[in-house]
Parts: C-alpha cells; structure tokens; sequence
C-alpha cells in the first residue's frame, strides 16, 4: 500500500513519517534516493560487547552505521530525529530464535537494556553501480537479490561465530573491475566484491537454488560475482538464541539522514 | 640500548623476539620497516563495551587495529605469534588513573578479565609522507611531534567522553593537499588531517606551548596541520580511573604483522 501523499523525491525525515504515521507500510528500495539505508539488528546490553566485536572484526559482511546507548532507540550519528521503534515499515521479532511476531511497530517490545545496531546495506553500492552504468538484473526483474551460506568462516568473538552470508549479482565480463572499484569506495556498505568467478570456491554448489531470496539467471558473458551480505550478522546473531531479539524485515530497511557519498 | 643483533631490516617477528627477550629496550620508530606500528590500551571487561563503542564513534583518533578476547594477551588479528604482555618494550601501569610503574613487560599485571586494543599509529602515515616526499619536522629534529586537547569534543559512549587531541605537522603551503591526499589512505592511522590552518578554530591559542611533546617551528610558507592523535583514547579512557589501566609508554609501540599497505 503505496501512499499517494509521499512522492519519489522525499526525503528521509519525511519518508520515516510517513512510515511512522502508518502510511507507509512496504519496502524501502528506492525511497529518499542519495541516502543510506541500514539493517537494524537490536539486542539485550548483555550481547552487545560480543556483537559490537563481531561487527568490528567482520567488517565486510557487518558494516556499522551507528550503535544506539543503551536503552535509546534514538540513532544519535544517523538520524538523530528518528525513533528505530516505529520508524521502520515492518519488523520481525525472534524469541529464543523463533521468528514470533512481525509488526509495523515495536513500541510494546522495546526494554531498558535494549541496544540498537544500524549496519550497511547492499542498497548503497546497487545505487551506485546502477548509476555508474552497470546493470544489475534482480533489480530489473523485480526479483530479490539471491544469497548463500558460504564455506568461509567469519572472526569469531565471544558468543558468536558462524559462516559468511553472500549475495550474488551477475555482471558482464567487461564491467566485472568496474563493478569491483565502485563497491570497493563503501566500505561502510560491504565493500568490495569477496569474490568473482566459480562459486564452488566459497563452497556453493548449486547457482540455482539459492539459501535466500531468488535464483538470477548468469548469462554467456557474464561472471557471477559475490559480495558479503548483511543477513550474516542476523543469521549469526540468531544462533545465541537470545530471549529477546529484533531486526527490520527483509526489504523494509531503516532510511538514515546520511547522504551516500558520506559513506565513502 | 639498542642491541647490536637487531638490524633495521628485521621484520615484525624478529623486533618482537629482541623486545621480548629484553635486548631491546627503547622506542620503536623506524622499527620492521612497511609495517603498522599500533597504540595499546588494556581494559577490565566491564569497561570493554564502552570503550570499544568510543573508538566505533571515534574512528579518526580511534581506529581499531585489533581488539583481543578477554583473558587473552594474543592479537589474533594483527600478530597471532605474538604476547602483548612482553613484545612492547615499556609499559605504563595506572592504578585508579594515576601512574604506578613503567615496567618492560606486565606478565605480572594481567588478569583474566583483561582487553587488549591495539589502535593505529601516526607512524605509518608519517612513513608514507616522507616516503612521497613530505619532510616532517619533528622527525628530522628528532623531537616529540606536539600536540594540543582542542575545543572539540568526541562523541561519547557510556563511560567515556572527552575532547579530541591532535598532533601538528607543519606542511610546505604547496604541499598541504598532497599531505591531505596520502593520510586520507590510511583511514585506520587517523586518516586525513581534521583541520589544516588557524590554531584558533581548534581552541589551540599558542603554538609554541603543547600539551604533550615538543613545540615545532612553522615556518614561512608553511601551514600548521592537524591530525587526530592517538593520545586522544588514552586520555579518555583514564578520565574514567579505572582501578588498572595500562597502556604503552609513548614511542614504545606494538609492532604487528600487517603490512602499512594493507592497512588503507
């Protein structure tokens, strides 16, 4: 249900209320266009040391936009004038690792111990790319971007450990260095490509059966090309089984206040 | 003393070996040439989280080299073959923040609640201006390079908070941009420069009197630059007098494996 009253070109404060107000209730993929998105990932004050450090060490699938003081749900660097409870189109909420909820706000969820992580999303560099001329076909199929569970192990710290998650875009063999420069100037939304070429060397053996989202055909000419995904922090912070844990749902990401070319 | 054995070509392993076994005993400047050079910041666990968010929202005078598991004097990332408890030459011990000793190893101070952070050190970008051919001063004085607390304040994280400290360089007017361009490669050595001109506009009111290390002449032609300097997490961490606290002496830094160049 797309609001008439919020046009293409609005910008983050409006679109988060419109998105507060209930207006905006879907995806986020090219709203406020020239601004960052974020994954939220939101966890007790008593994983956030571990989880902190895991981000720190893993920095390619885990990008740290902005971390919340405990118990605020107010994103001092990336938004100051947001609130992460109703901000954000749609949530989901896990307890002890099961998905239990999934509700457009998380006002009735929200605790005093709670800590608050943004962290980089593959919008930024799609944008780019895009821009800088470089197809990219889920985009143009409408279809989301696929991603598996790769072989390579992420830097452990304290209580979370687990594979790299990457997502897969075909690019044209010319445009491959290209592609690879452009995303490497994000640092703080993945970076660079971890790799291009046979996906049997991260251990994937199937291009068609993807773990998330949806198969993308790789045409002649065309290398499939793998960046580390934002779902690795979830999927692994997922496994401690927290009592209480939340992220946004897939799609319906965070629109932050920082224009992507601060994001270098 | 330096030790007659150790030649300046030594790599990171054969420097730690001389400090570790006590031949040498002084600063490391100019040590294992085309490798990162770190600060070292030891912690208690319980101010670990808040610490470690400083330096997140403090990138330039914070950036994070490696950050080891509680208990655990081995930096994983930066020298696994290392023991940050004797491979620095010389210590400093704060009890409840005042200075206690400056021991040459600290096997005797270490606990198992205890975090070692290593973070990045002018060393290396000052290494790639000279290397570019941008004189330093300080360095062919042989001085302390100086520096200043300014008017501006970090963004604070639980526990810790306080104003940013920078080094000066004096740079060649026509050298200035070039200065600029080459640091800003070397986002986890304090990157670009956070002002380049007037004292005045970082609160600094006397060139000639620094906080820490010794004044530095600029000259005619000449442009005062400032760089966040690596002082700045120590001050902030020992504000909040911690009841151990221990750190580097200054100039007898950590030296890594990892390669300056991989460090950008």
């Amino acid at each position: 249900m797309q609001s008439p009253t919020l046009s293409l070109g609005a910008g983050p404060d409006a679109v988060r209320a419109a998105i507060r107000s209930g207006e905006w209730t879907t995806q986020t993929s090219g709203l406020a266009p020239g601004y960052t998105q974020a994954n939220l990932v939101i966890l007790p004050r008593e994983l956030a040391y571990d989880f902190l450090l895991f981000c720190v060490r893993n920095p390619k699938p885990c990008p740290i936009i902005d971390v919340t003081d405990v118990g605020s749900p107010v994103p001092q660097q990336a938004a100051p004038g947001a609130d992460l409870r109703n901000d954000l189109p749609r949530y989901r909420v896990y307890e002890y690792g099961e998905l239990v909820e999934e509700p457009t706000d998380i006002l009735h969820r929200w605790r005093d111990d709670m800590v608050a992580f943004l962290l980089g999303c593959s919008f930024t560099f799609e944008h780019a790319l895009v821009e800088a001329g470089v197809p990219l076909r889920h985009l143009e199929c409408g279809t989301g971007v696929p991603m598996w569970i790769t072989n390579r192990a992420c830097v452990p710290a304290g209580a979370f450990s687990g594979p790299l998650v990457v997502s897969m875009r075909p690019i044209r063999e010319d445009q491959v260095d290209r592609a690879s420069d452009i995303s490497a100037r994000y640092a703080r939304a993945h970076g660079a490509p971890v790799h291009a070429g046979d996906p049997a060397a991260l251990g994937i053996t199937d291009l068609a059966i993807p773990d998330w989202g949806d198969p993308t055909e790789v045409r002649d000419g065309e290398i499939p090309v793998f960046w580390a995904c934002g779902v690795t922090p979830q999927a692994v912070a997922l496994q401690s089984k927290p009592p209480l844990f939340i992220t946004h749902s897939p799609g319906h990401m965070f629109v932050t206040d920082v224009p992507i070319g601060q994001l270098v």
